[in-house]
């Protein structure tokens, strides 16, 4: 018999989640049954799309109910196997939720070569951001070669894949991300043509300065003020794929006025825009397989780097998970959960 | 020496056009170049886009400098020529603007075939209104047989073709249009599966009975409430072509808040929609040849009707311009200028 300590939703957050909005639980593990694996959580992933899944409200997927554990990719040792696949010992990646330990079908799981890359990029870059970044951007945003790419939140997983990706594709990426060490890492580190800081008072200027020749591709992940400073610059015929919000996901009622959407829908007509929202999930049955091929080449000769901003322990979940959506987190938040 | 009456725009409109916003003047017009025909305007087509040329903003096109005859497409006759393809008492497809007479280069001018069609459907059902509704629906919406494709001003020579091909493409059409005639016109006339009086106050209840199954394809050629309740009722992977937005251009403000932009992205993203703006001339290039075949032969076997609401006399065009802005046109809007 093996023991579980998960987090699971106590009450519906309202705007940014509180400890009190979920609950420690210790409990015993159900026997495997069969095609079924017993697994202990190495790393935790932790994305925003799961405020959403806090929320009653209807999304693309169904809410998380209350009193059931939370939601989450992870990274996992298999400590007892039902089934031929999966011996004791392997790594895995799986859909274990926020928990130290989990009863898992075996179907859904895949194993993890942890020789060439550290297993969990499988929660980031060769994982669901790196995908979601590849998806996007390729079959939605299109860049040419010399086309100038823009994305925000770019020193996260999703980001700073899109970045790369557009570099590797021939086209001019522009990141914007908040504080001057991220700016710094974009250009420095993950060779952008130039980055851009939201936080600072003269964001509009430098984004002007940093797109020339306007915004071709701009992938969005964030929304708020910098969609409306990015929205400006868009050339004829610019696509915007959208992935996220997070801006908004901790908004507890709409902004003031006044009310813009005529304005957008106007832009979009003036400049004959292509704005098109998208969960990777629609494209993973097609593309996923030349995905981790291509990416795995990219991670191997350089030329797509990534960066993890790793919590230890399972006691600090919820910290992690605020600090994420406020974007204090400098990479793809995990949190290791075992060794 | 042929003289022309013509309207200029003296000033820039300040919301709806007033009649001292223009100017009519009569000149001489120039001898015809080699090249050129001088042209006795029949038809001046009034469209919703020609509000936008009124305004220094930028747009799609360059706007109408103060001074300036007002532009439009118009179907004239022949009544002097200095090339081989056209003679005089031939009837062409010009655009003329907004005169009596007009001098054009020959290059630009289509010759009409007045035999099969009356010469008034090149600018309505044959003409720019029906190439919108035929590549945009059918280039972004991209209608699959039994789904719903919704479009506003319903009973307009781009509305009435949109619904009109969805049908043909084997699609449910619901129009929106403002009052009972054209609602009961669109289900009786057109065929259209349903229709829905945005004047009514249940409008959006009238909508949802209409739309059982949601709607897949919303062509947007108006904006404001109508577009607000459809795209509460959108589906997954939605499309959403944006040709026009007839309720902004008259607006001198901002509509007070809250700011619904972010609620509007939101909504994009959880159901996977597309949004397109677009100008026909984008596809005029490799679609025109085939939208005159195979609308020609629909308007002859009448699965695809027309109505023209043509306003008498040059004096009238600021008065139909504004009606037609205002909704109160019953059909592609024309001015007769001569026999």
């Amino acid at each position: 018999m093996t023991n579980t300590t998960r987090i699971v939703l106590a009450e519906r957050p309202h705007g940014e989640p509180k400890d009190s909005d979920f609950r420690f639980e210790e409990v015993a593990l159900p026997e495997p049954s069969s095609g079924e694996v017993v697994l202990q959580t190495l790393y935790l992933s932790l994305d925003p799309y799961m405020r959403g899944r806090m929320s009653a409200a209807k999304s693309y997927a169904a809410p998380v109910e209350i009193g059931d554990t939370m939601v989450g990719a992870t990274v996992s040792r298999v400590l007892q196997s039902t089934v031929d696949d999966f011996a004791e010992g392997d790594i895995v990646l799986g859909y274990g939720g926020w928990q130290t330990h989990s009863v898992e079908k075996a179907k859904y799981l895949r194993k993890l070569d942890t020789d060439t890359v550290p297993a969990s990029t499988a929660l980031g870059v060769l994982g669901m951001p790196g995908f979601t970044a590849y998806s996007g951007l390729l079959t939605i945003g299109n860049p040419q070669p010399g086309e100038t790419v823009v994305v925000a939140a770019a020193a996260g997983p999703v980001g700073s894949a899109v970045g790369q990706i557009a570099k590797i594709k021939g086209a001019r990426a522009v990141g914007i991300a908040g504080g001057p060490d991220k700016v710094k890492y974009l250009t420095e580190e993950l060779g952008f043509d130039a980055a851009v800081d939201h936080r600072a008072d003269d964001f509009a200027e430098q984004l002007k300065a940093a797109t020339p020749d306007g915004i071709d591709v701009y992938f969005e992940n964030v929304g708020g003020n910098v969609f409306d400073q990015v929205i400006r610059r868009m050339n004829l015929y610019g696509r915007i794929p959208v992935c996220g919000l997070v801006a908004n996901y901790n908004l507890t009622s709409l902004p003031d006025g006044p009310d813009r959407t005529g304005q957008l829908m106007n832009t979009v007509l003036i400049k004959s825009l292509t704005i098109r929202g998208f969960i990777q999930t629609e494209f993973a049955g097609e593309q996923m397989p030349a995905f981790l091929d291509e990416a795995s080449g990219w991670v191997a000769d350089g030329s797509l780097k990534y960066r993890e901003d790793v919590t230890e322990g399972f006691d600090n979940v919820l910290d992690a998970f605020r600090g994420l959506l406020a974007g204090r987190n400098f990479g793809k938040a995990l949190v290791k959960i075992a060794d």
